[in-house]
């Protein structure tokens, strides 16, 4: 009897295996639609609809099915079970059922008002996810990759602008919303449709904080298939970029705000405490992002290499990329442990990655990298979009108010005019070169909400304002992806924005419109920003010839009592770099990460095919190997030379 | 107050999100240590420790470092409740804890002796995975990649020798073990070491059929490494893939054997009933895998194309990989869901993709998938050789039991001895290239026990016979990755194995030396086994058209009342190839998945350049899609042609 009695409980332990494939299943097959749709799209030209709003559209509807097609099950998980020798919430429970002990996991906690919300729907339960995998899963990849694919040369050159936006904007538009709402909350509370002891001005600007963050994908998306203008596509990714680690940091930043007293009145030192949080959760993100990009990875194998006289890793390609990988997840998780965020980290590495690291790796590596971060970010990007719309029916907590859904509205438009007029206007004081009327329009329009609105609010569901907050910002996502997505195009055409622009071509024909001497270098240097300018010699003296394989050798930038370590911090290829002098101008032209540069990938593979060839010849006969690694050292960045100078 | 207090328990569950954090950095930091291993021993041509006995061994250490050095922090997490008001276990659990109301989910049944291990160690619980993580994510990779990967024409010549080894060889050790693991309980209870009531003759024999999986992994890396004997490295790959197939389910047919009264006894209706499931899941598995690649992934498309008249997909490199990624593992899913083994659905889906998807894909779907699969299989196998290593330390339950482990390991050995021999003689009989005494010595000595032995030990350690299995299985993981591993290249040396074969050369050489035609293509046919040839005129005639682009048309293969049929079927590019003529010997000659078709590889790069430049002009000029796309699509067919007669 014992021993049929544990044969059931296996089958029943597949069965929870089973169930969790069933789950799965469905993610995939609404994947395989959206995939299968997007190819439509792209065939048929069809833009009035994005595939990421195909995508959470398939989602909503899956979500109908899983809601009204699938029965109530588990009628005991509704129940609450008094335990009074507990003081404490334990991670592991042990119980004692029928003579049977069964171990539980600590999930979360949950308020008394939500525990009705559990009953019933054993697979809407099992369809919602867990919150944290969207910050440790799903987001990562999505934010590496914006980094990592960032065009650098137009980067830098609007550096000031983005930062201005992303920082000033991002803050003027969560104070905005955060008034707006409060207001709205009082008006309701004075009509009687909302208790006020639930509502906090801190509350009010939570949600505006969480509401700032735009979403890049859906309009960039198209931008990079029309290939719009090449200075209001780095606007806005810069800004849509920056503004999700600004306002993943301010959200964070308004959660932990804890005045001392009545949480309602403003306390000065916590706010300056929160404010100070903010910077310093900001600026140690950032520094743990960007020094596991350069230094672990450099240093480290560069250490190695001089220590040990091993060949370089870049003749294992394999070994090279999985490096990079782990090396970039480190940043994230290490920035997570640390306290810190590790979005916001896993975005300056990424960033970092792009212009110092992927200088150093082997061609196959670069094609490597690149197509397996696009891969990664291409499927979380459609899991998000789906789930989005699979939450809105699957979700069991839902709270719609419509006038705080109306007030939200208002507000988040409202917030997005007063983000960009006013700071383009002050930025146009500044620039030489403006930013025009219909940039700003667009600018405005573009103003989506997505991921990281929904991933923020989905954080923390379990107060009724945070469920409101929730339901609320799922509807914005909905409304903006929809309507402003589907209408990218209609708009570019009636704004007069020019399509079809190569980003490569871009800065040549403008060069010589706007200055006397044509198609000098200097012009282009001399036309951009101070900021930029400061920060090119900056990079291009020092930085460059330190952490990369490339720009002129230290010896030669600092002053000469420097010269021993500069000789030790050079690295030996540079010396040949510098004499053939020719790249002078390479932060502005080395843009390989670029999807146009097909040819580079190209050059990569022939570099591969002889590296790999090389590498099996070396397997065969053994030994003879510290001249043989150099010699492919020398070589390879011969190759490597050839690409730049293609590229 | 009620505030302060949900800010304190938002930290709480920021601080369950950066413990996750830590383990996951644990992992990382571990792989990032085995990675620059592998630069060491690759540079430094070291071969007695192997990179996966590398990545064991810091697994040991950090396993070591972890039980020792952490503290036992969650005093409550080993105390049993009772809880009277339950009939059995629900999926999720609300507990209400001084007034707080928690929710806990169902992770397991626990046995009461096991109880006591689950006091203490919160850090050593969390680095434990949950045995699913196995089954679930990193096993299907590996085995994907494995079917992938498959060599396909020295496998198809072998194809008799390895379904003999892999099957009735895997039952022979099961069969072996379980009878020598049963003399040895029966033995240790006649001496009072071991409860008589405990152990079964079905424990032993499932304890024989999760011994029986031999891993792939070190050995054929080594093999790879050194270009070892083209058939001596099929038959041991092509053994290893499917027998772990067949030892999956074996587990599994044993682990639902359910006699109805004395589980002692011989039951037959209940023995042919596990015979019947054996088979049932094997042969189910095996076409939902199959199915899945060809049917689903090639008809899906070539409908669709056929219908809405779409630009084929192998112009969106991304839509393709995304779809073939995505398939694959709904193959997977889909068999685990139906109650089939996903593990073997992935095998064969694995193997079919390669052989007939692989040809429908563009080239530069190809390099992607061929290195995503790479890659993670590169990184799921390194995890598991990980944790193997700190299982020893973490794992909470082992039950060491001297007598036990030494009758392991001795049935181990005799049951590969009685495996390999017999069955290698019996297969010279017909072969006509036979097995040479050298090579069966190296398979007796290749049985390596890995990873698939590990998942199926781990899977179910509640009884006490269970995680005495357990023990001993990772014991034997253990002695066999590092001694027989390490001594791998001693071994090839002294039993005089021709080391540096180049596989392609190999049928080339081999060919003229045994019959008189020199290099005539049907040499190579007539010298294989009966099976392959039958196998090759089907697949070639009939399959090959069907499911590919490839072949001659079926209107010339079919009876001609077949005709109408037959032109459905048949792709329009195939009539081009029957024109050309050269496609006769497509299987024995197509082997561009294999490492050393590197021309292959840069041919598709040089393909994608030009469609996707194809694709941007298409961008920028709208309209003409129709024949556009078909001229594209011609000149793709005309470039895959190209390809083939070069490889």
């Amino acid at each position: 009897m014992e021993k049929l009695k544990k044969y059931v409980s296996v089958k029943d332990e597949d069965q929870f295996y089973h169930q969790g494939a069933v789950e799965l299943l469905v993610f995939n097959f609404l994947l395989i639609l959206t995939i299968l749709t997007i190819w439509l799209f792209k065939t048929h030209r069809f833009r009035f609809l994005h595939e990421t709003g195909g995508a959470m559209l398939y989602g909503l509807v899956m979500g109908l099915i899983i809601r009204y097609a699938t029965k109530a099950s588990d009628v005991e998980s509704g129940t609450v079970y008094e335990c009074e020798k507990l003081k404490s919430g334990p991670s592991t429970l042990l119980i004692n059922i029928t003579n049977q002990v069964y171990e539980y996991q600590y999930k979360r906690e949950i308020s008394h008002h939500n525990v009705n919300g559990h009953q019933g729907n054993a697979m809407l339960q099992k369809m919602t996810f867990d919150p944290s995998i969207f910050f440790n899963i799903l987001l990562p990849p999505i934010i590496f990759h914006a980094g990592y694919s960032l065009k650098k040369r137009h980067f830098f050159r609007n550096l000031g602008s983005i930062l201005t936006y992303a920082f000033l904007g991002t803050a003027i538009s969560c104070i905005i919303i955060g008034l707006i709402m409060y207001g709205f909350v009082k008006a309701m509370v004075h009509i009687g449709l909302l208790k006020g002891s639930e509502f906090h001005f801190t509350d009010c600007l939570f949600f505006g904080s969480l509401m700032s963050a735009t979403d890049p994908v859906t309009v960039l998306a198209i931008f990079h298939e029309l290939h719009v203008d090449t200075d209001l596509y780095t606007l806005l990714f810069g800004e849509s970029v920056l503004n999700d680690a600004v306002a993943i940091v301010l959200t964070y930043s308004i959660s932990i705000y804890s005045p001392k007293e009545n949480p309602n009145a403003f306390d000065a030192a916590a706010f300056f405490q929160s404010v100070g949080n903010f910077l310093g959760i900001f600026a140690g993100s950032f520094a743990m992002g960007s020094s596991y990009a350069v230094l672990v990875f450099y240093y480290s194998l560069i250490i190695f290499y001089h220590l040990t006289k091993f060949t370089k890793l870049c003749e294992f390609p394999m070994l090279e990329t999985g490096l990079f990988f782990l090396l970039s997840w480190s940043a994230f998780l290490s920035a997570e442990a640390a306290g810190l965020t590790g979005i916001v980290a896993v975005l300056f590495c990424g960033v970092t990655q792009a212009h110092y690291t992927y200088n150093n790796l082997s061609p196959d590596s670069k094609m490597r990298t690149k197509q397996l971060f696009e891969f990664m970010n291409f499927l979380a990007e459609n899991v998000i979009f789906c789930y989005m719309g699979l939450a809105l029916f699957t979700f069991q907590n839902h709270i719609f108010n419509p006038l705080f859904i109306f007030g939200a509205f208002v507000a988040v438009f409202v917030a997005r005019a007063c983000n960009i007029y006013p700071l383009s206007f002050l930025l146009n004081l500044g620039r030489k070169q403006k930013i025009p009327r219909n940039f700003q329009h667009m600018m405005m329009f573009s103003g989506l909400r997505g991921a990281i609105a929904f991933a923020l609010a989905i954080r923390d569901t379990e107060s009724q304002p945070k469920q409101m907050m929730f339901t609320t910002a799922l509807l914005i996502v909905f409304f903006t992806v929809w309507v402003f997505g589907g209408g990218t195009t209609p708009m570019l055409t009636w704004l007069q924005i020019r399509v079809g622009v190569d980003p490569d071509e871009d800065l040549k024909t403008e060069a010589p419109s706007q200055s006397a001497t044509n198609l000098d270098k200097n012009t282009t240097k001399a036309e951009s920003a101070w900021l930029f300018r400061i920060w090119y010699g900056f990079d291009h003296k020092y930085l460059k010839p330190i952490l990369t394989h490339t720009g002129p050798p230290l010896t030669t930038t600092l002053p000469e009592w420097c010269n021993p370590v500069a000789r030790l911090l050079t690295s030996p290829s540079a010396y040949g770099d510098h004499l053939k002098n020719d790249e002078t101008d390479y932060i502005i032209n080395n843009d390989e990460l670029t999807e146009n540069s097909e040819s580079s990938a190209h050059m990569a593979v022939q570099n591969r095919t002889y590296s790999s060839q090389a590498t099996n010849k070396e397997d065969i006969n053994e030994g003879d190997l510290g001249l043989g690694g150099y010699k492919l050292q020398l070589e390879h960045t011969a190759g490597q030379h050839q690409m730049n100078s293609l590229a």
